[in-house]
């Protein structure tokens, strides 16, 4: 099988990576907007060559993977109507995506089969990039009506020979989802340290700040690209979400007003009990 | 030198075996409310006798370290009026630490010490402690117009003794760094799983949390009495940071709401570039 990838990143990489260690492709194409970058993803061996644009890395390819940020998809989308390969992605959000897809591909949609590994990390590049960074992650499939199953089934097997689990949702669950695990967590993070670093005393702050803070914000870390364009994608989902939090932190806060030490305890040990019972159950 | 430890669990347990293992104190007394940790605390070797109560605990002791929830130190305070000992704890709060002191120590307000070790894990008692728990941490030490110079140095040594750098900073300076840096993202971090946990769908919502989540959370399986203490302990500064942060949040969400991609983006550069400075000079 050829692959070609677009966006030769952490998670491009990791998949052009695990595939040919499992020897499930023998030719992979890759094209990024990093000379530097892909210069790495040719001397780690995750690409063979590198096609000038997407268009001209499907030509020929039996499987295309993109995994740029997603704010890219419909100028990949609009320069892919005339390939003959299987389509899939690794975006986080998947109702934009595949209204992307829709819009460009027309009745070539069949092609694209959309999904979405849920791993990840504060590092981006091919030099994170590993063969290893699915294995035992869920990979989200999202299934359209229009795909066949003989896609579906290739892209399922393409992701766990990665060594991921394999789960179905629809796009608009997905994101839902998503939005409340993942998109909301990263923009606190983003928000928090923001906050600090701008005050006139953030380094006696950060000084002071250890292993708690550390991991909290380790996400702020993540690429701002990328995620600019998962909390413009799903925007809606994660505004819900946002005003949600905001009340909980309202209701917290007239806990603390009120001095309502029981109630302030009660939910620190429902919060501590229910994320113990989900890491030992994971 | 006699030591007493007043609360044996992952902080208390920790300086006892450090100083054990630095042969910094020849004996140890502890005291606690639950016996089976004092057992373990035993059969670890952080300890070498059981005391009824903390009066009973710091007679004959040299030192005497307070480490329990900071909720109880009141009790506490008024229990060693008797006391010779020279007398530290290991608070998270420090404004209300103090004043309790003063108001049962009276004239002996001078044999207490205030110190507050940075280091904390989200498992508690002695069972997670560690002999290694504060190398190379801080630990704040805020001294007392009232102390000996010889008391102060006294502390600053044990703490030493354990591995810790020591920094000074006075109460309110401590109280106004910690909410921003520790005693916020704990509350954040609780409500969001609280908020997630109650949810109908809350099973699903965690089948698909990912390291990301468990990260930002990590300290949302935090001491659920202990966190009750330090947030109403120091719900004046704790209730400032919480309402810059709901600030924070309602500028955020607006951008969001404008689809201001620039703007998130950037506010997203500018705190990865000032978490991974922090990380790098840490």
């Amino acid at each position: 099988m050829k692959l070609a990838v677009i966006g030769v990143g952490l998670i491009g990489g990791s998949f052009a990576l695990a595939l040919k260690q499992a020897k499930a492709v023998s030719h992979v194409t890759g094209v990024g907007r990093d000379p530097a970058n892909l210069q790495l993803a040719l001397e780690r061996g995750a690409i063979d060559v590198i096609a000038p644009d997407p268009a001209g890395a499907a030509r020929g390819a039996d499987l295309v993977l993109i995994a740029t940020p997603v704010g890219q998809y419909p100028k990949i989308f609009a320069s892919l109507t005339d390939a003959k390969a299987l389509i899939t992605d690794a975006g986080s959000t998947k109702r934009d995506v595949v209204a992307a897809a829709r819009k460009a591909l027309g009745k070539k949609i069949s092609q694209f089969v959309p999904a979405h590994p849920i791993a990840g990390a504060e590092r981006s590049g091919v030099a994170a990039a590993s063969a290893e960074l699915f294995r035992g992650k869920r990979v989200v499939v999202t299934p359209l009506g229009e795909n066949t199953k003989d896609a579906v089934k290739l892209v399922d097997e393409a992701w766990s020979t990665c060594g991921a689990r394999i789960s179905r949702m629809d796009p608009d669950e997905h994101d839902a989802v998503l939005a409340a695990v993942s998109h909301l967590p990263h923009l606190l993070a983003f928000a928090l340290v923001h906050e600090v670093a701008r005050r006139e005393n953030s380094a006696q702050l950060f000084a002071f700040a250890a292993g708690g803070f550390r991991d909290f914000t380790r996400i702020a870390s993540s690429h701002p690209e990328m995620w600019r364009d998962i909390c413009i994608a799903n925007r809606e989902r994660l505004l819900h979400e946002l005003k949600s939090y905001a009340s909980e932190l309202g209701s917290v806060q007239k806990l603390l007003e009120a001095g309502d030490g029981a109630a302030l305890e009660k939910l620190f040990a429902g919060a501590r009990e229910a994320r113990n019972k989900w890491i030992h159950s994971s």
